[in-house]
């Protein structure tokens, strides 16, 4: 598996451009009535029209038989290798909902729970207490001053938070404090590293303070943390692969992991729509652009087959309106697979297509993970993606001479 | 990707024969017109028959969209890593011309060039003067001495010439002192560590006195000195592999090559006839044979896609003569793909076969690339070549217990 710094002086700047359209969980698994997977049953005659005409194939997100999270996933295809640049739960909670981490700062994921009047757990959730009830906690709880460095408290949804802690020298190696069952008391945080000792006490104070503020309420009147996690800090892909990236996604968590790659988020709507009009309009301003599907995935981890044929529709005549913009590559990808049999995301190999002036006669006839499988690309690791965008874009040099 | 040395208590001895035939830059890409590539349009009807009774597939020269220059195209199919084991230009350029590089000299890529009278430089190429006119001037420059050690300079073809530094404790890590454009003067070498620096003095010493020797030339009247290199020191193909293994090429940078590797070379003459010719006299002294041919991709740089059809049949009625010397492992492979479209190397997957009394009934119809695609070897990368050789010829004891 390659990572991108390896091929470093390839790189070259043309005037060329990228599109890398990911459908989030896009391949799938056959529907045990049919014998036809999602991207089989569902009609999409852009998608296979491009098919016939571009360089087809299967990409494998992480290894074979690992089914990635999204952030793996998306690393992946943005070139870095994902055993290599791990993203921590804290870091990722904190990219969905768009809390800024700088360098050195550590967060967690936080759950309000219940405990008992001896302090044993009682419900790890608080009930999965609603948004309205969990904010207001969140907001008391952000106050909170720590002697060795500061805590920001930040609602997620429901019973979920993140809580960002900022000082000299924090590390993220620490325990955390979650049981995982309930009978017992909430743990204390502990160093993993020497190194860690400062950080863990930080963590703790702000555990109890917390756990005082929250003595009268009746639901969530304790907190759990885990995933103690720092943004990693990734080669920017403008630097290395000589781009101009941007990122065009609806979701905060595809922009900020777009953001941890070092492209330029462009704010959009909250619809493909919203983010095809986003494209054209900036088609003048970079040279690469990440542009990000999410309805296919949710309605496969929902378990929803039927959902997931229809959202991959509702992708389809979109393409035309991304080829009017003649790119010079267009790729189709997918994070990885979420197969609605599964309801989850799964570690099968993902349809992927390429499409450039250099695929003529590469093509298969419909874009789907049978015909994929038998195309010009084959079965390629997601990291290859780039570079092969690259490549064909004319923007990569010869390797040795 | 395997190194050679990796599985080297697998490999064993016996009489068995293997050749290893590079048709270099074997791959292509469709014809717009016909939507066939060079090989699907060629008539080879022994290559055809061949692949039928093979065991076909489709190799990756380095990775996934990567193109390679000539040099880690051929070590990754003699088996070396080529991120592993890199060949600099300068190294490359002298293999190119046999010039002989020993442990710790430093080879450099020469251009002639032409300055003003201000030394700026007016053409980097001297006119792209002729080697008639280039190579009484190289041979004054091979007499000038310096005070570090020696330079030898030998002529390569019209403004270009390959200098060679030797002497004790030599660097490459040298900064080049071609500017890339003209209107500025040519260079002056930098060390890149520390320890380059007596071999910077040495380069700065020869460019001096070059200079004034040139000062009275009309167009090569100054150099430009490129890509400092020293020949990488590989293991030895015979030594790890348990072989005896002869190379026979009429291109010297091939003889080139297959020397690092540790190949002995069989003399032969200007074309593959004569290679053949060579391959049946030497038959009986080796037990592995990498036998070059190339017109097919001279075809392909020239982007005459007509030109490598026509090459690749020419290739074609030299199978038989092959065929009849009973190799036990016959492969057909390339180094990579020069697409006629692309007038280039590329990064695309490369046809390959392999004939042995164990790939019966693994055949596909016709060798090309299309047909590989869905062979029983699959898509390999060009360093597993080597292996699938030996293991077909009964070379490979069985990996672990």
């Amino acid at each position: 598996m390659i990572d991108v710094e390896e091929l470093r002086d390839c790189y070259t700047k043309t005037p060329s451009k990228i599109v890398l359209l990911v459908a989030d969980g896009l391949g799938g698994l056959a529907h045990p009535d049919t014998g036809k997977s999602e991207l089989e049953t569902a009609y999409t005659p852009n998608l296979d029209a491009l098919a016939q005409e571009s360089a087809c194939g299967l990409t494998t997100p992480v290894l074979p038989g690992v089914a990635p999270g999204s952030g793996p996933g998306h690393l992946a295809l943005f070139g870095y290798d994902p055993l290599k640049h791990q993203i921590g739960r804290g870091a990722l909670e904190a990219l969905g909902i768009e809390v800024e981490l700088q360098p050195g700062d550590v967060a967690a994921r936080g759950n309000f729970c219940t405990v008992d009047s001896a302090g044993l757990l009682v419900d790890r959730r608080a009930g999965r207490i609603p948004t309205e009830l969990s904010r207001p906690i969140c907001e008391r709880l952000d106050k909170i001053e720590l002697s060795g460095g500061e805590v920001d408290v930040f609602s997620v949804q429901d019973y979920r938070f993140v809580a960002r802690f900022r000082g000299y020298n924090l590390s993220a190696e620490l325990s955390e404090t979650d049981p995982q069952v309930s009978g017992v008391e909430a743990l204390m945080v502990k160093p993993l590293r020497p190194d860690a000792q400062k950080t863990a006490a930080m963590v703790n104070e702000f555990v109890s303070k917390a756990a005082l503020m929250m003595l009268e309420e009746e639901r969530a009147n304790m907190l759990l943390l885990r995933g103690f996690a720092k943004m990693p800090s990734l080669p920017p892909m403008g630097e290395v692969y000589r781009l101009n990236p941007a990122a065009i996604a609806a979701y905060p968590m595809y922009r900020g992991l777009a953001t941890v790659a070092g492209m330029k988020v462009i704010p959009t709507g909250r619809t493909f729509a919203d983010e095809v009009e986003t494209l054209r309009e900036n088609w003048d301003k970079h040279d690469f652009f990440f542009i990000h599907y999410k309805p296919a995935d949710a309605a496969g981890e929902d378990g929803d087959f039927d959902a997931k044929v229809q959202r991959l529709e509702e992708l389809d005549p979109f393409i035309p309106a991304i080829r009017a913009l003649n790119p010079d590559v267009l790729m189709v990808a997918g994070d990885h697979a979420t197969p609605a049999i599964m309801a989850a995301h799964s570690w099968h190999p993902v349809p992927f297509m390429l499409n450039s002036k250099l695929t003529r006669g590469e093509g298969v006839p419909t874009f789907d993970e049978r015909a994929c499988a038998l195309g010009a690309i084959g079965r390629i690791p997601a990291t290859s993606v780039m570079v092969l965008g690259l490549s064909h874009a004319g923007k990569m040099n010869k390797f040795g001479p």
